[in-house]
């Protein structure tokens, strides 16, 4: 019989926590909003609770032997190796580096009863491994995934392991400069693709072509920048707005300078793109393929291919519990 | 005793070889004009000839049975899996895919009676293997070779190996695009470091500078574009010219923002920098820096370090002859 593991995605707003068979995929799973009032350890109070009614329900069916154990996405800066989380924004007291890894192994133990094994990865690592092994990356040995949301973020398959980098922050496309001397600022960096294409940016892109506003965009964009969003948008364009068509093209023309600058540093030329902003579907990809065709030398087009991610904001979940499974432990250049 | 190999770097120009032992490094070496008159055979046979001489040279003093092969790095688009060479822009008459390793492998065989292994490799990355195993990458698990000279190339060195990437050309990091909006476009794409810091561009940035430039320079400006050359900027550089100074960190500055893309994509913080134009130093090593902790996230910053690389212009002879030694042998991840 297949193994079985937990999955857990640690946000800022929600904990996602699911039982995931090696075969089967998702078997159920909760939501709870995130309780960070009592700071790292009132998380980990919470994180461990849930895992164990998770964990109570799956053994009434499923064989205690096949538990893989439990894999936990999370925001930040998180050291794979030595199991630590810190820097995490969305997280209030968590700038100090946290042994998040094993005081939820501790506490699942001491509290609970559960001897497992934990394995703390990267949130945006996580969904990239996820869609790798239960995903729009399963066809490919190679690709990136980028992920188009408030941020852009993204997480590297290479060989169908994970690419950590060195220190762990590797895939940091949303940081990449494709306009050193361009206005934009974000994050104190210049011209970075999170900076031109992260959710507030499209709103603002849009806004900003007031001129050629159908009346409906305007009247959205008049009343608030806020009420204008990228469905609104993407409802606009497919009705034949000229502004909302011009502006998923230049979205996707920027993806596609930043994919083609992966594509020359790093030969990978398959890209998962998910994320809520990747719903556009192909009025951002035809944009980004043209411009990742014009943005690459010929020598490197061969097998260039841009496809939708397809586990939506469960790739997370989907990731951590497939770190687990044996075979697809990730094997980093610092393992 | 230790092993050694011929290492070869072939270029439009020259072809130059070396006899490399694994402990002592180059022990003797040769140049030749390329003759690329009778097409890839001619370019075979000369190699060939080249290499037996060194190789009957060795082993009057050097233990044939420590020979551990041939190493081979040429421009272009190299298959290091099939041992092909194919649109390499300095080779006349070599469009087509030609099987380079194994025809060398025959030459010597059939007509020098060497039975040997060749190793056939891009030129950038037996650079930086070179510089890996005997030159200023030592001391890195990790790190990016850039070279600045006509144009702009890199390889890259992960967990000791190098990187090629799934098809092989990875580390193209002159063709990474920083201006995507720019005026400037080279080889087709606008904006990309090797349009901005290429060497005929360098030139081109001091001569635009016009009305500040100094008597000395705007006389070899106005001479001819040619006669103004990184060398005379250098030397203005360090006497205290504000025009070469200002060029020098534009150039470093420029070189910085590539190295954040490398640091946010792939986490790469060590960077070493070889080619002719590397020779100014801190003029541009200094800004590059500066520019690298600007353009990157402060999670990022530690470890940061750009060092100048050791070897020169023979760094391609080490690296392709280090390949040479089993444990040396890259693992791709198309191995």
């Amino acid at each position: 019989m297949a193994s079985w593991a937990l999955g857990i995605d640690l946000g800022g707003t929600n904990i996602k926590i699911a039982v995931v068979g090696e075969l089967e995929g998702i078997l159920f799973e909760d939501t709870q909003p995130t309780d960070t009032s009592a700071g790292p350890e009132g998380v980990v109070r919470q994180l461990a609770f849930m895992a164990d009614a998770c964990y109570q329900r799956a053994v009434e069916t499923l064989d205690a032997d096949l538990f893989a154990g439990v894999g936990l996405g999370a925001p930040g800066a998180v050291d794979a190796a030595r199991g630590t989380l810190s820097c995490a924004p969305n997280l209030p007291g968590w700038q100090q580096r946290y042994a998040l890894r094993d005081q939820l192994r501790l506490r699942l133990e001491e509290a609970h009863g559960i001897k497992t094994s934990v394995i703390l990865e990267n949130d945006a690592n996580a969904a990239a491994y996820g869609e790798a092994i239960f995903g729009g990356g399963n066809a490919f040995r190679d690709f990136m995934l980028v992920t188009l949301g408030t941020g852009v973020g993204g997480g590297i398959i290479l060989d169908r392991k994970l690419y950590r980098g060195p220190s762990g922050t590797a895939g940091e496309i949303g940081f990449m400069i494709i306009d050193f001397e361009g206005e934009n600022v974000h994050a104190g960096v210049r011209g970075t693709i999170e900076g031109l294409i992260g959710k507030e940016r499209i709103v603002e892109m849009a806004c900003s072509q007031k001129p050629d506003l159908s009346p409906r965009l305007m009247e959205l964009c008049h009343r608030d920048t806020d009420r204008l969003s990228p469905r609104h948008l993407e409802q606009a364009a497919k009705e034949g707005d000229a502004v909302a068509l011009r502006t998923w093209e230049r979205i996707g023309s920027i993806l596609g300078v930043g994919l083609a600058n992966v594509t020359a540093l790093m030969d990978i030329r398959k890209f998962v793109i998910g994320g809520g902003i990747a719903a556009a579907g192909e009025l951002i990809f035809k944009p980004a393929m043209m411009q990742l065709h014009r943005s690459t030398l010929p020598s490197m087009h061969e097998g260039l291919e841009i496809v939708p991610a397809r586990l939506g904001n469960k790739a997370g979940i989907y990731g951590a519990a497939a770190l687990c499974f044996a075979s697809g432990k990730p094997v980093a250049s610092d393992a």
